[in-house]
């Protein structure tokens, strides 16, 4: 960590409280997400995988394992059902041909799109009892979050 | 849900926008946690259980199911490998004795503890370069969402 950052300490008392409320809240939007998918073909590491090929466009198996903190291994055999259930595909790279990237086939965007749409609906009747104020400085809040937790 | 509660209805932007981060955020919690349990001879599934257990206090199978949206025969398959390694213990109502309850022991206590506060440790990390006041207003808004949840 940079010298020049910052570093308040927090009592622990307000730590603890914040771990139990993003525990059990991770907890429930786990769940949440669980019955979604329920309706659908994928499981939740194929959730997770098409949600990342969504956001970052193609990706190698590599990258893609890197992200889903998952062994290489792992993210081959997840990418070969999904390409035998046609929701993705493999490409090879036009400009070097031994690069072979991760393509979103219309299926696999049309569930994921489906599913992100399912959850967005679920937290917008969640956020009914939150004023507009509350609303922009959660978004604020958990983005710093987020943005932390990502340089940790 | 009651017609005397308000509902705002927010735009699609700002909702996707946070569903977005909490689903990202979730991840990390996610895998931070396995990270963490790695040092420890207990599963994800069985730090969901002690947690609930150190929380609420002794619980009947039936009870802990529901709060692990597990079944209850999978739930019996967690406890009695957790009594084996000596982390729980089932216990007789002395009321009625019927009713079986699952006990914390020392040892459950003990890593549930150790867990909960390398988890809190890792915040507390994260959280440095959060204000008091940014602090005091996450714990707000994330108590009212989880409070909305377990609502819904």
């Amino acid at each position: 960590m940079a010298d020049d950052r910052i570093n308040t300490e927090h009592n622990q008392e307000d730590v603890a409280f914040l771990e139990k409320e993003l525990r059990h809240i991770s907890g429930i939007i786990k769940q949440r997400g669980r019955q979604i998918l329920n309706a659908y073909t994928i499981t939740p590491p194929q959730f997770v995988a098409l949600q990342w090929l969504l956001e970052l466009g193609d990706m190698t198996i590599g990258d893609l394992s890197t992200k889903m903190y998952l062994a290489f291994s792992t993210t081959t055999d997840l990418i070969d059902r999904m390409e035998r259930s046609e929701l993705v595909q493999r490409v090879r790279d036009e400009q070097d041909r031994r690069v072979v990237r991760i393509h979103l086939l219309a299926e696999g965007e049309r569930i994921i799109e489906e599913v992100i749409d399912k959850r967005q609906q679920y937290l917008k009747d969640i956020l009914g009892q939150f004023n507009e104020k509350e609303v922009a400085n959660l978004s604020i809040l958990l983005e710093k979050l987020h943005q932390e937790m990502k340089k940790n």
